[in-house]
């Protein structure tokens, strides 16, 4: 375990001494991500420049806003937390990404791509309406370079009238390598082909040809930037490698991006997802698939190989992916938007206004839904069900396991609306058989009193733990909800439990359960609901988390006891 | 009544007769919009640019795509429907932004801004895996060239590799006049100051200095983009004057960007909102205002001259304008962040991940919430109860009048986190009695087994309404269901009546109707909700559709009725 090192002590270190600190927070980041998963490689890349940051600022009078939060890792170690840090990602410990209320040192928290350069520039503001004299520094991936609302500030940057330091991490990468006009232009400033003109037109004095893993150019180039500051905003482009220092990491920076202690269980869906996806499209020439920056994490590598043309990979640019997309099925094409959960929320206007507005038959294979676990609040995906709930044409489906979303994602080139497959992290291989849109499958029947509604594996295990525990003794039909949207209106309206139970892998507001409630309204039935609760979810193990927030083996037992109880 | 003019007479037309047919066109949609409302100066500025492009193109074997649409009723008049004309945004007629089954010439629909780059990139990738052969075009404002969707678009679109043709209108305005780097770019482009190595670094070939109201210009440059089109992606620049050939409109054409016929109702929300925001800032010196390009439509601009330091107009940049909020916030401001009720859809993942998630004290202030009427689906603020019900620590307010807009508005300010007050396009003064968060409030008392929950001023009406007409014959108490979350749990808790019916201007699924049957769920209660339907509501007059999405006041009686029958 490192121990915390002061501020003072960062301040007198010799260039010696702070290369020494380097190697020392390399190892603690390396030791603990073996231990505890984490963000692996981008952290690695970043550590000279949190330590020069650290060095020539003085935070948290001076403010540090992270894009993302992919390389906060060494600014924890250096900020108070070095002797907790082995708890990251742990259930009560530290938090993966920067977390105001964790420590003074993280003033604005993150998760989400794009959104440092407007928090930047608000805390800027904040402090010139206080009247208050510090610096704000964004720290930027070139990754977040291409998301609209990185553009979005520096738009206003001008217009606000303030003056903050961006610092631009550029390794060429974002999860996947980094494509686009910002990445080429990027590139052309590193090379000299290109001149800065692009950030000078938006009010920012460049600042390039800084190696971002040498403290010897780091340290005086953010020292002028910082005294630049004084006279306007400043974009300051340093390089870094990726991995830097493991050559493991280096050489496959993508791999190692997310990167997880083994023997920890690797989720099966985006290979599935692949290989589907590849077999749909070689039956059918209108299969085409987007993704914003999540090629690997997707699974959808192999089919971008196969069908070069057929592929798009847009950046983190969640909106535009889902507007290109409905104007490919506006013209014909079967396009599969993939995509994780919390990342789909940038695009719900366009899911809304363009998609399902226009009735187009996009289908969105949304990853990473329910509880995910380790990453925290801001990846689990515990809300899609809720903001998909109430869009018109919209098709919802829960898939139980692989084969039940390998058979929607096959429904989804032939059905002619939007569809929205969610489906969770982890999963296990089942049969592929057909799925009819809307149809639910009863997995046991009992002549109980009870009828369950479980909707995806995480639930259904649960409902299926719960009946081995009260087998004799409490029985229960179960169902395996598959569609939120259209519900199984027949089978719903066929039954004859006295007591419905619902169970569902995402807030308990405004999903499946309400459905089935709102169904059921009037009809003189009891339904009980289980689901998370109204609360943000910190990071921990997503079993337990899902135990404490709502989804309880024990308490779903009592209350299938109490109901029968009831009769 | 303009006849339709066909493909042929457009082709043979001389210079003469287009200038002819652009005064026809003129005043077709003065004559339609002094009758019908909608928007006049950006459609009368576009008349020429319209006339060429149908002139120089072949729709709809071409494809013109418009961004948000304020720009297409000459288009329309241009295709097929000036026979339909004098119908425009009246319920059944025609709509008043682009549409797709409401002709072939409407290749893609829009109505929120940005989103025209990405669907051309879209429809020109499908056409090339088709192997087609036809040209697609773009046209743009300059107020949604600010939009991080527009630039998205931009970044990847020499990844796509396809060709498409961006027609970039500016008339220097977006609602109001468009400020940002961006436009200090096209200003300079205009004027020489600047080059247009902007566009060129993003693989687009530039063409400027044409004057967008002389056909003389246009013609010839549109002739020549379509010839660079075969080599790659152009940009030509037009620039218009917006509100072109009315003297009224040219002098004032924010005033006239959305026209109502007089004596139209005019909302008084807006003003009561400018008003209030600077009592309150006079008192309160961390009150700051944000907007994204609405600061006339939002009655902001006093604020703005009174307070022009801590008033912030992003421009068309929902996203940025939510996270400006939240960092603003985090730094001790108290924000309120104005915008209408669809177009926070746009920041809907900012809402949650940078507001919400880290408990922030930002005010929504929504306007244009619930049924908005004649700028149909993409302007019906009818889902953001349902997008808000499940956010954690979000306060959703919904005042039933000015006046309780106001004490909202006050409560804002104290209150310590994320707070979103929801209010129609038209509204009632009313008293300002200070508020309590999540207290209902009882409008009128009974001993009847009959309780209405209603939400809002035209819900409440309806309520009263029905009140009026079950006079002595079926009693019911009223309740001013002011807050969807928190529910009022003190005053349900303690409600005994068997009967409870919901009544909210916002679709059924997910609203305040299924917040009151989930706190009812099990009590044995009987809970009726009315809302709107699980459909995409088009343009008409509010009331009208509202009844006939939902909330029909006759409905209601015989429901009310009804329940009064049962005992």
């Amino acid at each position: 375990m490192m121990k915390n090192i002061s501020r003072a002590q960062l301040k007198n270190a010799s260039l010696e001494q702070l290369n020494a600190l380097c190697e020392q927070l390399r190892e603690e980041i390396f030791r603990t991500v073996s231990a505890c998963g984490g963000h692996l490689s981008s952290n690695l890349g970043a550590v000279e420049l949190t330590v020069a940051l650290h060095r020539v600022f003085d935070f948290p009078r001076d403010k540090l806003v992270f894009d993302v939060g992919h390389q906060c890792y060494a600014h924890k170690l250096l900020s108070d937390r070095a002797a907790l840090f082995h708890t990251l990602r742990q259930e009560g410990g530290i938090s993966g990404f920067p977390k105001r209320g964790e420590s003074v040192y993280d003033c604005y928290g993150a998760g989400h791509a794009g959104t440092a350069i407007s928090a930047a520039l608000g805390i800027a503001k904040a402090r010139d309406l206080k009247q208050e004299d510090f610096s704000v520094v964004a720290l930027v991936g070139d990754g977040s370079f291409q998301n609209g609302l990185i553009f979005e500030a520096l738009n206003s940057l001008a217009v606000l009238k303030t003056n903050i330091l961006i610092v631009l991490n550029d390794n060429g990468m974002s999860i996947s390598p980094t494509e686009g006009a910002t990445q080429d232009i990027l590139d052309g400033l590193k090379t000299g082909e290109r001149d800065a003109r692009l950030f000078e037109q938006f009010g920012l004095t460049y600042m390039g040809g800084v190696n971002g893993n040498e403290l010897g150019s780091l340290l005086p180039a953010l020292e002028e930037a910082k005294t630049k500051l004084k006279a306007g905003s400043v974009l300051l482009h340093v390089t870094t490698r990726k991995g830097l220092g493991y050559p493991f990491s280096e050489n496959a920076p993508t791999e190692t991006h997310g990167f997880s202690p083994k023997p920890a269980p690797q989720s099966k869906y985006p290979a599935a997802l692949g290989e589907e996806l590849i077999r749909l499209a070689e039956k059918d020439s209108r299969v085409v698939v987007v993704t914003a920056a999540m090629t690997d994490s997707l699974g959808l590598r192999p089919f971008f190989e196969r069908f070069p043309d057929r592929a798009f990979d847009v950046g983190i640019c969640e909106e535009h992916g889902c507007v290109l997309a409905a104007a490919l099925a506006a013209e014909g094409m079967r396009p599969y938007y993939a995509i994780y959960s919390t990342f789909l929320q940038r695009a719900f206007d366009e899911v809304i206004h363009d998609v399902c507005g226009q009735n187009l038959p996009v289908t969105f294979c949304i990853d990473h839904a329910g509880i995910t676990g380790p990453d925290g609040e801001t990846h689990q995906g515990v809300f899609d069900l809720s903001y998909l709930s109430f869009i018109p044409n919209l098709t919802v489906g829960i898939p139980k396991d692989i084969g039940e979303m390998r058979a929607m994602l096959r429904m989804g080139a032939n059905y002619g609306g939007p569809f929205a497959i969610r489906y969770p992290l982890l999963g296990s291989e089942g049969p592929v058989c057909p799925v009819e849109r809307g149809k639910f499958e009863i997995l046991h029947s009992t002549t109980s009193d009870i009828i369950v509604l479980a909707a995806g594996e995480r639930c259904i295990k649960l409902a299926e733990e719960a009946a081995e525990i009260l087998r004799g003794e409490a029985e229960f039909t179960l169902v395996n909800a598959r569609f939120l949207k259209p519900l199984d209106a027949e089978l719903l309206a066929s039954r004859a439990e006295k007591y419905v139970v619902t169970i569902e892998d995402n807030v308990v507001t405004g999903g499946l359960g309400d459905a089935v409630a709102r169904f059921y309204r009037d009809s003189g039935k009891f339904v009980k609901c289980f689901g998370y609760a109204d609360a943000f979810i910190p990071h921990g193990e997503a079993g337990s988390l899902a135990a404490k927030y709502g989804l309880d083996r024990d308490e779903i037992v009592s209350c299938l006891r109490e109901l029968h109880a009831r009769g």
